[in-house]
C-alpha cells in the first residue's frame, strides 16, 4: 500500500494544450488527467485531489462582464464556488471511467478557505484574472467595485490573492476519506471567506493560490506526500538561461536558498515551490513538482523535483 | 431527539419576496431560511438539506446567452453544478451563523442524479427555464442545439425534466451524516447524468425536479420525514375556487384520489404532492408540505399538509 497523497492538478489538466477551455476541452483534458490519477489509486495510494480553475473563472467573469448591463456581476467567491461544482462533477465522472470496471467511491466537497481580512493582499490587489479589455470597459467595471490595471496587452482585472489560513471544510474531506472515498476538495484554492468578530463567515472577493491551498489541505488531512502536477517534469534552476538545469532531490534548506536567489517566477513556479516548501517544513514527508504524466514515477522517486526536510545537519 | 429529516428548500428560501435573485437577495433569503432550519437542529432533529435553483440557473443561462457570440454556452448540467457550489456555500455560512455560538458540522456534497436516457422527457422537452426572449434570439440559440417554444409572453427555452432514477452521491452524503454533519446535497435536483452501456457516466442537458429528487434522496438516506418547504402553509383542495380548503392530515390513498381528480397544478403543487406521495409510499414515515416558517410546527403535527400511509383498511 502507498501513502496518503494529495494531488494538485494545474490548468493543463483541465484545458486543451493551447489553453482553451470549452466544455469539450475541459472534459477531454480531465479524462486524460484521470488516467494518471487512476494508476496511483490502482497502485494502492490513498488519493485526495484538488485543482486550479483559472481559465474556468476567466470564462465566468467574461460572461459576467458581457451581461453586466442586465445582471449585476456575481462576486468572485461565487465564481470559485461555481467551478468547484462543475470541475468536481467532471473529475468524478472521469475518475470513475478511468478506473472502470473497478468501482471507486469518489466525492466532491464544496470547500471554503479562511483568509485574513487584514491580509496585505486586500490593500493592494495584484493578481490579474480573466480577459483583457479596453480602457472604457475597464472603467465601467470599476464602477461595480472592481480594480483594473493597464498591462502591455490591455486592461485586466486584478484581485487580492490572500494567504490560505485554514481549509475550513477539510474535516468533511477527512471524514469522507476515512469512509473510503477519493475526495475532490478545495478546488480553485477554496471559496475565500473571512470571519467577522462575532465568528460568522462570509465570502470575500479574492482568489487563493491553488498550490498554497493544496499545501494547507495536505497538512490538514495529514497527507504524507503532496504532488503538484504541472506541465513540466521539474522546476529549473536558472530558468531561461543557458545554464538551466532541473532540480531533482532537494532539501527544504537548499530550496529556500535557490528561492531567495530569485530562481522561481512569482506568477508560475514561485507558488509551487513555496507550497512544496511549506508542506515539507510543516511536517509533510515529501512534496513533488512534476508533470501530470509523471506523477506515478515521481512517487517512486525517479523523476520530478522532490522536496523533503532531508537529514538534519 | 427527533428523527432524521430531509428538508427541501424552495425558491422562496433563496430569493427576495418579489422573486429577484441578486447575490444580496440570495444571501438575505438564505439567512432567513436558516434560522428556521436551525431551530429544527436545536430541537434535536438530524437534518439534511436540499434546495431548488430555478432563478439561479435562470441568471446563469441569461449570461450564457448574452455571451454566446464570444463563448459557447455551457451545458445545463454545468449550470446545475455551478449552483450547487454557490448555494451550498451560502447555506453553510448562513446555517453556521444561525446556530452560533453553538458549533455545527455542515458540509455540501456535489451530487449527481442518474436519469434514464430513454426517459420520454428527452423526446419532448417541456419544462420552461430562464428568461423570455424574442424570436430572433430564440432561433439563434436553437443553433446551439437548444429547444425554444413560443409562450404568451415571448419565446422561452424548454428542456427535458426526466425522472430521478438514483441519487448517485447519496452514499457520500450518508457517510458525512453518520460522521455528524448536516449535509447539503442534490441541490437543484442534482447534476443530471446518464450511464452508457459500458457503465460510464456523463452529464446530460436536463433539469431534474428538486422535489422528486428530494423524495429519492430522503429514501436513500433513510430519512423518517420529508419536509417540502414552500411559500404556502398547506396544499389546497379546489385551489382557485370558492370551495378551496387546506389539506391537513391525509393518507397516500386519499391524496392519490385528489391528485387523480386534477387538484394540483403540474408546474407548482403537482411535483410536491407527487414527491410527498412517493416518499410515503416507498416507506417514509411522513411527508409534509408547508411554508418555511412552519417547518418546526409541521414536524410536531400541528400544521402543514401531512402525508402518511395511514392505517391499512
Amino acid at each position: 500500500m502507498g501513502g496518503r497523497v494529495l494531488i494538485a492538478l494545474g490548468g493543463n489538466a483541465m484545458t486543451a494544450p493551447d489553453g482553451s477551455a470549452s466544455p469539450a476541452d475541459q472534459r477531454r483534458a480531465i479524462g486524460r488527467a484521470m488516467t494518471h490519477v487512476a494508476s496511483l489509486i490502482r497502485a494502492g495510494h490513498e488519493v485526495m485531489l484538488t485543482h486550479g480553475n483559472g481559465p474556468q473563472v476567466g470564462n465566468i467573469l467574461l460572461k459576467n462582464q458581457l451581461a453586466a448591463h442586465v445582471l449585476a456581476p456575481v462576486p468572485l467567491d461565487w465564481c470559485v464556488a461555481q467551478t468547484q461544482g462543475t470541475l468536481g462533477t467532471l473529475i468524478m465522472n472521469a475518475l470513475e471511467r478511468a478506473l472502470a470496471p473497478e468501482p471507486v467511491r469518489v466525492a466532491t466537497v464544496v470547500t471554503r478557505t479562511l483568509v485574513d481580512p487584514d491580509d496585505p493582499a486586500f490593500r493592494e490587489p495584484v493578481k490579474p484574472i480573466g480577459q483583457y479589455f479596453g480602457e472604457d470597459e475597464a472603467r465601467r467595471f470599476e464602477r461595480h467595485g472592481q480594480t483594473w490595471r493597464r498591462f502591455e496587452r490591455g486592461w485586466r482585472r486584478v484581485v487580492a490573492s490572500p494567504w490560505p489560513v485554514e481549509i475550513l471544510d477539510a474535516p468533511a474531506a477527512i471524514a469522507l476519506m476515512e469512509a473510503g472515498y477519493t475526495v475532490v476538495a478545495a478546488g480553485g484554492g477554496g471559496v475565500p471567506v473571512v470571519r467577522a468578530e462575532d465568528g460568522t463567515l462570509s465570502g470575500v472577493e479574492a482568489v487563493i493560490d491553488k498550490d498554497l491551498a493544496a499545501a494547507a489541505l495536505a497538512r490538514a488531512v495529514q497527507a504524507t506526500e503532496l504532488v503538484i502536477a504541472t506541465d513540466v517534469p521539474h522546476a529549473l534552476v536558472g530558468y531561461g538561461t543557458a545554464a538551466a538545469r532541473p532540480i531533482e532531490e532537494i532539501t527544504v534548506a537548499e530550496l529556500r536558498v535557490l528561492q531567495a536567489a530569485g530562481h522561481f517566477a512569482s506568477g508560475s513556479m514561485g507558488p509551487k515551490v513555496e507550497a512544496a516548501l511549506r508542506f515539507a517544513e510543516d511536517g509533510g514527508n515529501r512534496a513533488v513538482i512534476t508533470s501530470l504524466e509523471h506523477i506515478g514515477e515521481a512517487l517512486s522517486g525517479n523523476i520530478g523535483t522532490r522536496v523533503s526536510r532531508g537529514v538534519e545537519r
